[in-house]
Order: C-alpha cells, then structure tokens, then sequence
C-alpha cells in the first residue's frame, strides 16, 4: 500500500462553509459597455465540450483549424498565427517581449489608455521607449508618427488600433507602407476592433497584431488571437531558447534569448508548428471558444459581420445624439462598435450606469484617466451588435435618465435609431 | 454617417471555407494520462453560464468568494491568494518574476522536467540558479538541499510539490519549516498535486505555490490558482509598478519593479483586492471554471476528495502490477494520482497508447526526456479517480496488451484492482 507523505501540523484553516456555496448562476446581462460583452449564445456552448487529450489527432487538427480561422479573421496568409492562452494583455505582453530587444528603440504614439500600456510594457521589456501624445479623442497624424521615426529610427513602432479608452481608431494602411519601406517592425493591438472594423493584417503590412475575444469576437476573455509577419516570425525564432528538460543537442539557445518562457512566442511557434513541441498545456476551453468565436465570424462573411457592427454603431450613434447627448472624439475615427458620450451635467453617471444595470440587467461603461467619470462607453458588438440590443439599451436609458431628472426627448433614441435602420433597409432594397 | 476607414489595398487572403467547418464535436475520450484529464461535469457546465461585467457586484462578489473558496483548497489563511488567467505556467512565472530580483541567489532541487523548468523560469528572471539534480523516480533528500542552502545562502528555493514526469512528490514540511527559520522563500509548483494529495501551505510554511486546475481539482488548463504567505506578499507589493495610464500620483513605483505587466503580482493583488484596480479583463469563464472546481472539491471534502485519489491511485497500481508492468520510481514518494509503468518490452508503447484511443477512446500519457517512450503515465484523477475508469482502463489495457502480442494475465488487472476495492469497503464497515 502507497501511503501519503507525512501530513505535518495539523492545518490552521477550518473548511469554508460549502452549504452555503451554489453553482455559478450569473443574472442575466445586456452587456452594453466597452466590453467584455454578452458572448454569442454557441461560444458559450462551446466550452461545456468535452476536454480532450493534448495530442489527441482530434485536437491537433483542431489547432490546426483555429489557425487557419485566424487567418481569414486577421486577413492575412502568416503561418505564424496562433493563440496565447491568457487575456488580450497576455498577447500583447508576447508580442512585444518577443520582438523588443533590450536596447531597441520603441516608438509608441499614444492616444487613449492602452497606448499607454503598451509603452509601459514596452518599457518593462527594457525598450528605450518614446512616446508621441496627442489629446484624448482624437488620432496620431501619420506626419508626427514619420517624423519622430525619422529622428529617433526605431526597430519598432507599437501603436492600438482602436482604443476603446476613447472609442478612437488610428488609420494604419500608410503608417504600414512606411514602416515596411523603412524596415522598422509595426506591432497593433486589436483587441477592441478586430471582427467588427475593417482589419487587413496584410495589405497594411502589420508585422505583429494581437486581440481578445471579449469585443466584436463574441466571446469571453481568455485567448489572445496573434498573428506574425514572416519577418516578424524570423525574428523571434532567432530569439528562441528551447527550455532546459525538453531541450534537444540540436536545438539552438539564442544568447539574446526572450526573457519569459510563458511568453517566449518562438516556444510557441514550435508548439502550434509541426514539431508540437511541449510547452504549457493548451487551455482547450478557451481553444474551443476562440475557434467557435472565429467559426460565427467567418460563417456569417467577415465582411458582412463589419457591416453589421457598422449598422448597429450608426444606430446606437444615432439613438444617443437623439436623446441629446454629446458624443465624444473625432467621428471619423470612431470605432464601429463603441461611441462615448458626455455624461450630462445634470445627473449623475454612476447613479445611471447603477439603475440601468439594477432596473434593466444592462451594463454601459464609463472610461479612464480623464475620461473617468466624464463620459458613457457603450458598446454594440459581438452577439450584440443587434436590432434589439440597440433599441432595448436607448429606450432603458431614456427611462432611466427621465427619472433620475434630465431633460430627454420622449422616444428621441429609438426613433433616430429606427431611422438608421429604415434607410438602411432603404439602401438594401 | 460614420464611415469605416479606408479600407487600403484588397486582401490577399479569401474567405476560408467554412461551410466545412462544424461546430466543437470533441470525440468521447476517458483521459487516464497524467492531465489533462476528463473535466467534471458540472465545471463543464459552469463555463457555459452567461458573462457578466467585470466590476459587475455579482462579478465582484464571484471573485471574492473564489479567493475564499481556494483559501481552503490550500489550507491557508492568506489574502493573496487568487488567480492568475493562463495554464498552471503562468503561474510558475507570475510567482517566480514577482519574488526574484535580478542576481538573487535562487536554489531549484530537481527531480523531474518540471524542477528543470523552475530552474529555467527562474534563470530568465536573471536569478543565479543553482540547481540540485538527483536520478528521476527519486525526490531530493531534505539534507542535500540544506547543505546547498547553507553554502549558497539563496534568498528563495523553488521546488516542484509532485512532478509528474517522474510521478515523485517531494515532501515539503521539514523543508518548510527549515527555510522559515533561515529567513528563505520557499516556493512550490502544486500543479500536480493540489487536491489530490495532501497540500498544507500554512502547516508546511510555504510562502508561494501555484497551480493548475487540469488535474486533480478537475477541470480545463487555463486559469492558475495562486497563494502567496504575508512575508511573499509584501515583497512582491514592495516591487509593484502601477502601470501609467491608470498610476495615481499617490502610487509609488518601485525602483526594482517587476519587469512583466501581465505576471506583474502586485498589480494583480491590487485588481484582486478592494481597489479593484484595472489590469487585465478577468477570463470569466475560466474563472467561472476555477471556482466550480474548488466549490465540487469542498463540497465533496477536501480531505475525502485527497483520500479518494490515495484510494482509486493505488487500485490502479496494484492493477498495473496485477498486469505484469513494473512501477517506476520509489513507491513512498509516488503522488496518489499518477502512476508511472516501465513499457514491457514486447509491445510498442506508441501502438499501445494508439489502441486504447482508438478501440477503447482511452488516454494514458508517455513521459519526458529520458523517461520519453520507456514509461506509461496513466492517471486517477480529479472526475477520474473513480471505480469505472480505473477499472474500465484495466480491462482495456489488457485486451490492448493481450492483442499486441503481450503476455498478460487475463484478469489480473481488474482483480487487483477489486482487491483494493474490497479491501477499502472492508476497512470502512
């Protein structure tokens, strides 16, 4: 008989009081915000699949699925396409600890919060890091990117796609071009548009873009889409250190190698490309979920899901100009799926954002560092990206605002939504 | 009318072919390998329940009663404890990047693939390693590691708890106890063990563990449960960075902060703690998981749930003995849930394994470097530390065995294992 090692001291804790603990039943939510949002109804089922093994041929051809969704998601023919198993800050935190050396000079325009994280983790990844800031709600001219790269010649410029800390969304086919030309790597974090803006990793000559689930994917945090140009992708390979323990005599150990091992993307390139070599063990319900996510993306037309979010955006757009709020930020750069609008001076945002989710189960957002407190974020994406989500959230907020004392036009959300809907019906027939 | 930005040069790629592409149809698998292994219903289940916002009370609570919950499970009273979103590696690294300061002295005993990847993990945080190795299917004795210890004078020792490449358990408390008297962090990687084995954070002194929940607490790769002792805690907040974007002027910023955002502890204590602080998006889902994992395990006892592993680990044992295979490695320091078997020599370990997938839908696992293709790891954990899977995997095996040339003695598996059984039912009356 095998016995147990040796139990020592007696434990201190007493057992939690388990009677009292019951299965997970969340309240149901219209999740509203800037996200996560309501996930797609078959992303959910999804996860409660049965585990399989990670060498299971089932689940290798699954992974080998999943990149090839990713693929048409992100617009692009890399082989290095591939998911990092933690949220869309572990794909960021991948990809640019894997491309930065330490030493090499980083240029990050900033124009919301996540702008700044990316120099934060450039920074952290001992990036000689600049920064370009322009006021929030509005872009980075592509004329300010070109000069400061001019001067400071960096190995590689990061910069987000769509930061839903403004709802703003920087233009990146001629920042692509240049950096291409000049031969300076693009890093973009897509995480709050991709799925529901247009985003063509290749034809903008993206080096290195990492997402989420939890926006215009339709499904929850956990698993970061990443995709690398070739370029990128030799790069990091260069940079690989096979770890000690499964380390063959032939493998290579870069002397520069990448300082994490969770997030070394050439173990990764290894573990997703033919050698399947060992590395963490798959999250398969979160695998489930991303290739669920990308299956509803693609089944409905990539394109036909960007219009949708396009459609749905101008509606909510619409529906809050008409209840006489203030939008926030440059329209033309506005995200498709979230618009921020100035809370009014006449209630209180949190007293809103409290009844809406209290006396109608839906959750809007409100936003960071300066924008904290000053505007809702509100979000039409993913599953709810639809008629009904739309139209629900203005007329709960018209209620909710009437009561708490602002003056609001009776139905002035859902009837300029309407409208966007019938031209829209209008333009289709 | 908001526009979309401007679409730039037409992609390359075309729409995959989706209409090939199914919904998540996992094949039925029994998985009796070393993990993951077949994920417990009713957690299946929860991550199948509807999202909520991240600042969501429900939310909130959820979160605050998963830290309670796993308290338990680690038999501690810590308030760091929490998860870490991404498979039990993530763990490893966000415990050893938060605790090693470039050119501590870290000491790692190895006994097995994963004491090599502490080693690794910690030699990427710039520690100087000092290893301890000792032949697999043995643990390093307490007075190797002392002796080490007093001459080098580590500020931490890292140690797996179980590895289950070598299926060994190294035991803790007089380790423990040691390095608490020395003024040594000791950390220790639980992946394989918690919940199926003895685990006493505060009885042993630990002042770091990790883990995953694809083993014995029964559920998907993903989210890593985290628990850090108070002297652990105030080390890593000593190291905190508040990341710019969000960082108050009140908040300081550590000269030698942590040099990874993502696996950054102290911020990640600051967004488990009462300030909520923004950092990553929680992976709801997974946590959803974590917790219905840590609440089946309560409920059901956290030492019954240990003495069921201890019980369905050794039927299995004396099954594979009753079979003819020889166990690997030293029988009193074997985890309950995981045994390892030499391959016999007459049958090929890769057509074995590939019989049982196929005729039966059965997983057992091989191992890693020099035990690769010499061993059978087949696991009872978690769901599967159960009569039928033990029992089913025996009968299988043999009929595999039997077909494939080998000779084994027809029966010898199952009525082994129903000894056990009997004699268990026996000792109970």
């Amino acid at each position: 008989m095998i016995t147990a090692p040796a139990p020592g001291a007696a434990p201190a804790v007493t057992a939690v009081a388990t009677h009292d603990v019951v299965p997970v039943q969340p309240p149901p939510r219209l999740l509203m915000g800037p996200g996560p949002i309501t996930a797609y109804p078959s992303v959910l089922s999804a996860m409660s699949a049965s585990l399989v093994g990670q060498f299971d041929p089932y689940m290798t051809d699954l992974m080998r699925e999943t990149q090839e969704l990713y693929r048409a998601v992100w617009s692009t023919t890399n082989d290095a396409t591939l998911l990092v198993d933690g949220t869309a800050r572990a794909g960021i935190e991948a990809a640019l600890i894997s491309l930065i050396r330490p030493g090499d000079v980083v240029l990050v325009p900033v124009f919301g919060r996540f702008g700044h994280l990316l120099a934060e983790i450039a920074g952290r990844a001992f990036a000689e890091v600049h920064t370009i800031e322009v006021p929030w709600g509005t872009v980075v001219p592509f004329s300010l990117i070109e000069q400061a790269a001019r001067r400071l010649r960096p190995t590689l410029i990061a910069v987000v796609d769509g930061d839903t800390s403004t709802t703003m969304r920087q233009p990146l086919d001629e920042l692509g071009a240049y950096c291409r030309r000049e031969g300076i790597l693009l890093y973009t974090d897509a995480t709050a548009s991709l799925g529901g803006n247009q985003f063509d990793a290749d034809a903008w000559n993206v080096d290195a873009a990492t997402a989420g689930l939890q926006k215009c994917l339709g499904g929850p945090s956990g698993s970061a889409p990443l995709t690398l140009s070739d370029r990128a992708a030799d790069l990091v390979r260069g940079r690989t250190r096979i770890e000690a323990g499964i380390r063959e005599s032939t493998d290579a150990s870069a002397p520069d190698f990448i300082r994490s091992n969770y997030f070394d993307l050439g173990m990764l390139l290894e573990y997703w490309g033919p050698r399947r070599l060992n590395h963490h063990t798959e999250a398969t319900s979160m695998l489930y979920a991303a290739r669920e996510c990308a299956r509803v993306n693609l089944s409905e037309g990539r394109d036909a899901v960007i219009r949708r979010h396009r459609l749905h955006g101008e509606a909510m757009l619409a529906g809050l100009i008409g209840l006489g709020l203030r939008v926030f930020g440059e329209p033309q750069h506005k995200l498709n799926n979230v618009v921020a609008v100035h809370i009014p001076k006449d209630v209180s945002g949190d007293a809103v954002r409290a009844a809406l989710l209290d006396d109608f189960g839906i959750e809007i957002g409100t936003s960071f560092g300066p924008l904290h407190g000053r505007v809702w974020r509100i979000g039409t994406m993913g599953f709810n990206a639809r008629r009904e989500a739309v139209m629900t959230t203005l007329i709960a907020l018209e209620d909710v605002l009437r009561r708490l004392g602002a003056s609001v036009p009776r139905g002035g959300g859902s009837d300029a939504a309407d409208d966007v809907y019938a031209d829209d019906e209008g333009a289709d027939s």
